[in-house]
């Protein structure tokens, strides 16, 4: 399934994302990630997934996708529940770009519309976030393909700290 | 990524499917899938989806899928936005079984609750109508493992008729 991916896990991250995972109040888990120090979660190679930008002050988190072949539908598109998967991706991970070492982040709902269909190539998400509480965070994401929407979500997403 | 399938696409479909695949007003497309005559779609390989009962006139059909390693998120659990898939593909599927040869089922929204985290390993898809109008179909679907209902959606779903 990773054949046509240009990049294997924990390759050197480009010069963009090294100097994007110096933004203040980044989480360090995610900061090494994007430096390719570590390996992201299996999930983020399945949907070739590589964050290209994170603002935790502004709330937003962009990250690169991959709609290949396994992922076509029967007409030939990328099942919307793949696109929901990169949407899921990107706004857990914003939601992670802004909380503590050893803080998680668990969705407890998605809503996707599906405005266009979506071919298989590459495709950008966008997420940020609607509102930010102690436990509770509302983040808004899209998945943009040549310049155009193609699918839009809200997540509400819970902190989850570790028990003490 | 399909190391762990036990079947390959397009193997012989076990007798219950086969069985099933005779429900009367059946879709003749999904119909040849589960009697294993043709390939379903790649994404349903990618799942590990295998239709394992459909009934159009009650409105409900079933379909067993496999949480594999590749879609682990930084929990180790199954991502929830490949649930997500699994409940696009079961209830697309769903909406497909009860159109006429030709037509096709475009998904408009889709809006997941995530009940519980999901293990990687088998999961079970179930889907039911709740309104099927003309052009539209409201379909609910929920994800079971181990007994538990671990992802449950809502699908807004679109009969889509060749152009005449």
């Amino acid at each position: 399934m990773s054949a046509d991916r240009k990049d294997p896990p924990g390759a050197p991250a480009p010069a963009a994302a090294t100097a994007a995972s110096s933004a203040p109040g980044l989480n360090p888990w995610l900061a090494r990630v994007m430096r390719g120090e570590t390996s992201g979660p299996p999930i983020q190679s399945t949907l070739g997934g590589r964050v290209v930008a994170a603002d935790p002050a502004a709330g937003t988190l962009e990250s690169d996708y991959e709609g290949i072949a396994a992922f076509r539908n029967p007409a030939g598109q990328v099942q919307g529940g793949m696109l929901a998967s990169m949407l899921d991706d990107v706004t857990a991970l914003l939601v992670m770009a802004t909380v503590a070492e050893g803080e998680h982040c668990a969705t407890l709902n998605l809503n996707v519309s599906f405005l266009r269909p979506a071919r298989p190539g590459p495709l950008r998400g966008r997420a940020r976030i609607a509102r930010r509480g102690r436990d509770v965070c509302h983040v808004h994401g899209e998945l943009v393909q040549d310049g155009q929407v193609v699918a839009s979500a809200v997540a509400t997403c819970m902190v989850v700290r570790p028990r003490s």
